[in-house]
């Protein structure tokens, strides 16, 4: 079946990449890095004058991996050589100066550019939205709140339904009430619907397959060294910030935050072409992409302190000091950038804000922890569904019919959605009444609490205590129970369709609403039972003891944490919400329970389950290697495998060289004293040792199949008949890491994990014995917990 | 003169140190790693069932640097153990879920105790400090504020003087006003100051020379992997505990809040003793540690986040994710802690709670930049001053009378502080009051404006707009300009002085004076020129336009940050303090200014540099190596020097391993196939093959200097007459790091730091060449920085 995995995802991924993106798009591409020096690390230190670095030596091909070291060590050099020259020039000192503060300014430009596109994505799928309801007589680009901002009518609630605003049924029929104006809206809310996201899924298909999802998955991939050409490409950008409009408007159970940290990448990415530092070096560009990892969240939830945290809990996988400090900056940038454009009209930073006004008592732990509890489950339950329904997709025919799942989906969730007030309008927006404390102006069902004929007659502050439910509120009530439930079954089916996807919205309605629902329940409860044991003393008669608003805050965060498995990040971006400090406890006694429910049932989170789906070759920074195996139970070759193949450094011509290289498929090559003392000298990689000799063959004179590759730094003495050699020294990385056969496999993944490594040398007292690349180690990894090894795909 | 430092150093330990203290306090002692078993990493895997790991093998000496490898393998081991022992009965599954949960309920504790004892701590303070100014009646046992509590005087002002409360000359001389009163309440201030720095001096000296100083450098030692015995001990504690309330109460320019952090870690390592998985691996307990320095950060300030963030950022060396998490749920169980014990009498989790009520215009960003280059200069300046000084003291003959120096300090603080009333009283009641934005309440001088006959005439709100200076005001920023330099001064010679003494608090001071002073002067010059181009348009005439408050909070994050280079940790712990997320903009601008400027002038904040006085073997995990050398230009031996001194597997005996241990110095040994060939085995560590010697001629039979010393796995066929072998294959590291002799030296430095090795071989075409150390990397690039390499100390 996992072959079949396979051959579906590359089928599906040729059909539907082109080959033009991948190069047009292509921002990993070699094409900038041709001239990356090779004064570097390994290859260079002894590099022969003569060999000029080659286009291409150095550069990596779409799907593998990079290496961090050398990728660093590279860095280090050119800034060793900048260092140098500056004491030389003027002009050379002012560059090493620019070149130091390249980084802030490519910080401001990511900040200012995913704050501005935030903020139009905010505005845009407002509009749309709103579109599929009416539209305003003055315009048809303005908004419902727009459209009625110079409305004359006196309270909120009736500027809401100025005259200037038309629902279709009002448009078409002239009215707006009876069954046939419901019709006629119902009607137009699908169509809207069905047409928003067909485009959509249209946009995806023909311009950036790579646009669809959250994109967290493979930024999580890509920010651990993999390469996917494209990913982070113009195309994608701007396709994804459409598509990703037109999805949000189409009413599927879908956020935009999730999507806005790939948004957020691809805008660092394509600025990290206007510096060389950063277009030239794959592990400097990762780091600006962690950074902008965090201006993502910064701008989704307007909490740059949480998105920073985000960036290092969640997604980066090597996060230095430095750019914690690059990425505050710009996540700060990017957030009052954001508010500058003021897309939700009211100058707050913060999607949600909300104010309680009680505190909570110790009892309440008790209910909160039950929120952390079904948290767990639901993250649990969800990560299982969602992945056996994305595996069902790839498995059968339905991967070939994206276009017509995402519209069938879509349709079915407008017709269900519409009837329910709470489903019909958007996720952010069903959040933030769900969040919000009953004040005196609210006309909520979800404030219709009896003995308050007008809401506008009570007093201000303590008078708002806790008051028996009324018949408005018992009806949102079911309302809302009927809503988790249709979130919860359609979030399952839409996470994962070809359209830009995010799971946080979702994940939060979800549990809000359960929050809410639990909120309501112990208002009641304390309001009818206020003598008895458990709510004497702080909830007596009267008094404004529980906040159904905090419920649904700690839902959320409970939910969310169940399906990302986020911890410090989760509770620092609900904290920012609240700005609240005595809010935290109920918030990370949810998180750690949801967390603690969730890990019982299986550790991965949504994010790296959806690695493990595709395939990638990530190396889970968290996990803890468990197994006692050594290094020489994982190494190639196995027992009954044929022999390592090696280069000796003098001993090989240029055809044995590509006989061998021709008859293997391996990434790289160690190169030994002689076959038989299989002492290591170095290692060289395939692709460089393939462009070298292609060039050697085209333009070095004498160069034929029988002249000897030397990889020794002096040319031995050969006959004089001989052609001239080809030497090779200059690509061969002369301090490869090794370790011993003896070395325990969790300190093996150790190393790894921090050095970021492709590939060790296994040696026996000096003796190379065999190699461990990082795609061993996964697969070895996978076998030890019952999977198939095949299942990682790619270097 | 480093050799002098050096020898100073150790006479100053030595003679400061009794031994007693060594051992009791000994938390990182031997005693607790006993029964570590050796199925761990490297001489585990191989090991011969008869060898049982011996007492004493595998734990570290003092002054010594562990190895992070092994400590985590051997925690791996455990852990399998266990996970592997739960399958079998259900009280090992009981143990295993108490083992995963012992993290967190050590945690709980460190967050409870820790916050306990800050509280206590502040308490104590309060009422030591108020205790130079008076007494109460009712009891001496009460503090100031305590004594007026139940005052039946009507406004705050008044209560603040009421009649239990009796100033020293109240109660000797029965009139408070006149010369003779004040010249008896600066004499009782005098002497009260004396009395408390003598005790406090005395008592460190006495009973736990450790206490003194900040304690933050050796901290960040410990925590990358130094081992400092009895740091960390109940006697520290205990009397760093009771002097740093005597030394903040003594008046001097020092403050609690380092301290604190130290206390934290006290705290933190004390409990380790509770759960074996954290006595006995010492990786484990520093990932504690590092918990506590936030939970430190998050009782000093109210700052959980900052807390957490400053571990992070400024203390921690390995900080794991879980790490993060467990702190933070640490940092906040110690915020709520402290808040229970209300020790501030408010209910404010922070220290300097502030409210401002204005926001503040582009335009301020100038001044706030000004601010930035003040705090910077301010740090480097003070960095250079106070090394200079400290250097003083510990190569002259200051350094032996340090109790003298303290009491003299002290009595000239006390002199020259009495009479100005911003020195007078305390560092963090100054920053409060310099915090504070003017309201209607204020009777502070600071709030001296015009045209305001009776401040509680003024109406509410937006009547407070910027007022022309009064007199007092004018008063009072003399005042705070004389206290800003006599703040500069006498903070430069109190740190590092024998006394705990933090930081934090005269930095934010001195930088808060410069604020205030330059908000005012902002003030004025918008007040009279508001009609001018940069005024006009936001800063009408009455408009509440510049807050000095808000300048005071950026002039002490610039200086905070000029002087410790922090930079997020310190913007997050301030915008805790403020709550309003649009401050951190000037908060930010001011705290990368003042990093910039401060770093043009070098790079090390006060702690870095206290490291390097002090000859830490301290890798800064931050700094970039920017040399081009290779590994073969720092290893030892050098060209001239001897061979490196290497055992051969199985060719030496008992006598020529104790002559070859015996005749030099060095730590570890590697083992070879044999002298010639240089293949390298493995590795054997000093200390453990001496245990292991002097344990096989105790206890077993026939291990005398003729026997042969077996390092393989099978004994090699002995002459039949030969005495028993002595077989130590179970001490030796079969798989040591190796490198070979072309790896740049940045890479050997990234993985030294990254996997925390304590040393590395290296290695030619598989040859054994020589050995790199950490102290070996130190000592180079001390050497490339022109810095005596010396000064590096212990190993």
């Amino acid at each position: 079946m996992f072959e079949n995995v396979r051959r579906m995802m590359w089928e599906c991924w040729s059909r539907e990449l082109d080959e033009e993106e991948l190069v047009e798009g292509g921002d990993f591409d070699e094409f900038s890095s041709r001239r990356v020096s090779m004064n570097g690390h390994g290859p260079s230190q002894m590099v022969d004058p003569l060999d000029d670095p080659l286009p291409g030596v150095g550069t990596y091909e779409d799907f593998n991996t990079i290496d961090w070291v050398r990728e660093k060590s590279k860095d280090r050099d050119r800034h060793r050589e900048i260092t140098h020259k500056s004491r030389e020039s003027t002009v050379a000192l002012l560059l090493r100066i620019s070149d130091a503060f390249s980084g802030w300014l490519l910080m401001l430009l990511v900040g200012l550019m995913a704050g501005a596109l935030a903020g139009g994505i905010d505005i845009a799928a407002h509009w749309l939205t709103d579109m599929k309801e009416g539209v305003c007589l003055n315009g048809f680009w303005f908004n419902h709140e727009h459209c009625c901002w110079t409305s004359s009518e006196p309270t909120f609630q009736e500027r809401d339904r100025c005259p200037q605003w038309q629902s279709w049924a009002e448009l078409f029929s002239g009215t707006s009430t009876g069954a046939l104006a419901y019709s006629l809206n119902y009607l137009m809310y699908i169509l809207w619907a069905l047409l928003f996201s067909f485009l959509a899924v249209t946009l995806v298909r023909a311009f950036a397959p790579y646009a669809c999802g959250s994109g967290i998955p493979e930024i999580k991939t890509i920010l651990s060294g993999f390469i996917i050409r494209g990913y982070l490409g113009k195309w994608t950008l701007i396709t994804k910030t459409i598509t990703l409009v037109l999805a949000v408007s189409s009413g599927l159970s879908l956020g935009k935050e999730g999507p806005l940290v790939h948004v957020a990448c691809c805008c660092a990415n394509i600025l990290c072409h206007l510096f060389t530092k950063y277009r030239k070096n794959e592990a400097k560009r990762r780091e600006v992409l962690s950074a902008a990892a965090a201006v993502g969240v910064s701008v989704a939830f307007g909490a740059p302190i949480g998105g920073v945290l985000f960036s290092l809990e969640e997604v980066s996988y090597y996060f230095p000091l430095k750019t914690l400090w690059r990425s505050f900056f710009a996540a700060l940038v990017a957030a009052f950038t954001l508010r500058s454009i003021n897309p939700f009209g009211n100058s707050r930073l913060v999607l949600f804000y909300v104010e309680f006004h009680a505190p909570w008592h110790l009892v309440e732990l008790a209910p909160f922890i039950l929120l952390g509890i079904f948290g767990g489950l639901w993250g649990a339950l969800f990560i299982r569904a969602n992945i056996a329904w994305c595996r069902i997709r790839k498995t059968t025919r339905l991967g070939h019919y994206s276009v017509v799942e995402v519209v069938l989906v879509t349709g079915l969730t407008a017709l269900l959605a519409f009837p329910n007030s709470y489903t019909r309008m958007s996720g952010s927006e069903l959040i933030s009444e769900l969040f919000n404390d009953c004040t005196l102006l609210d006309s909520s069902q979800l404030c219709g609490y009896k003995q308050l004929p007008n809401i506008s007659d009570t007093g201000v502050g303590n008078t708002l205590g806790d008051r028996p439910a009324g018949e408005a509120l018992y009806t949102a009530l079911w309302q809302l129970a009927l809503a988790l439930l249709f979130k919860m079954m359609i979030t399952v089916i839409t996470f994962g369709m070809k359209v830009p996807s995010g799971l946080f919205i979702p994940s939060m309605a979800i549990g809000a609403i359960a929050g809410r629902l639990l909120g309501v329940a112990m208002e009641q409860l304390a309001y009818y039972n206020h003598d008895s044991l458990i709510f004497k003393g702080w909830c007596s008669q009267g008094a404004d003891c529980i906040t159904p608003g905090l419920y649904a805050m700690v839902g959320a965060a409970a939910c969310l944490g169940g399906v990302t498995r986020m911890t410090v990040s989760l509770v620092v971006i609900m904290f920012e919400l609240t700005g609240g400090l005595e809010y935290i406890v109920p918030l990370m006694a949810a998180t750690m329970t949801s967390k603690w429910v969730a890990d019982a049932f299986g550790r991965e989170g949504i994010y790296e389950a959806h690695i493990r789906l595709n395939g990638y070759p990530f190396l889970e920074p968290k996990e803890e290697f468990e197994q006692s195996s050594l290094a020489v139970d994982v190494m190639r070759p196995r027992r009954a495998d044929p022999a390592l193949a090696t280069l000796t450094q003098d001993g090989m011509n240029v055809g044995e060289v590509e006989a061998l290289v021709e008859s293997t498929h391996y990434s790289g090559f160690p190169v030994v004293v002689s076959q038989e003392s299989q002492r290591l000298v170095g290692f060289v990689l395939r692709r460089d040792l393939l462009i070298s000799i292609d060039n050697a063959r085209k333009r070095q004179e004498g160069v034929v199949s029988a002249s000897q590759v030397v990889f020794t730094e002096h040319t031995p003495p050969l006959p004089p008949e001989a052609p001239p050699p080809l030497r090779l020294r200059g690509i061969v990385d002369l301090s490869p890491f090794t370790v011993t056969d003896h070395t325990a496999m969790d300190i093996t993944v150790d190393i790894f994990r921090k050095l970021g490594l492709r590939q060790c040398l296994v040696t026996h007292n000096v003796r190379l014995l065999g190699i461990i690349t990082k795609k061993d180690i996964l697969k070895h990894m996978a076998q030890i917990s019952n999977r198939d090894p095949d299942s990682i795909l790619f270097n």
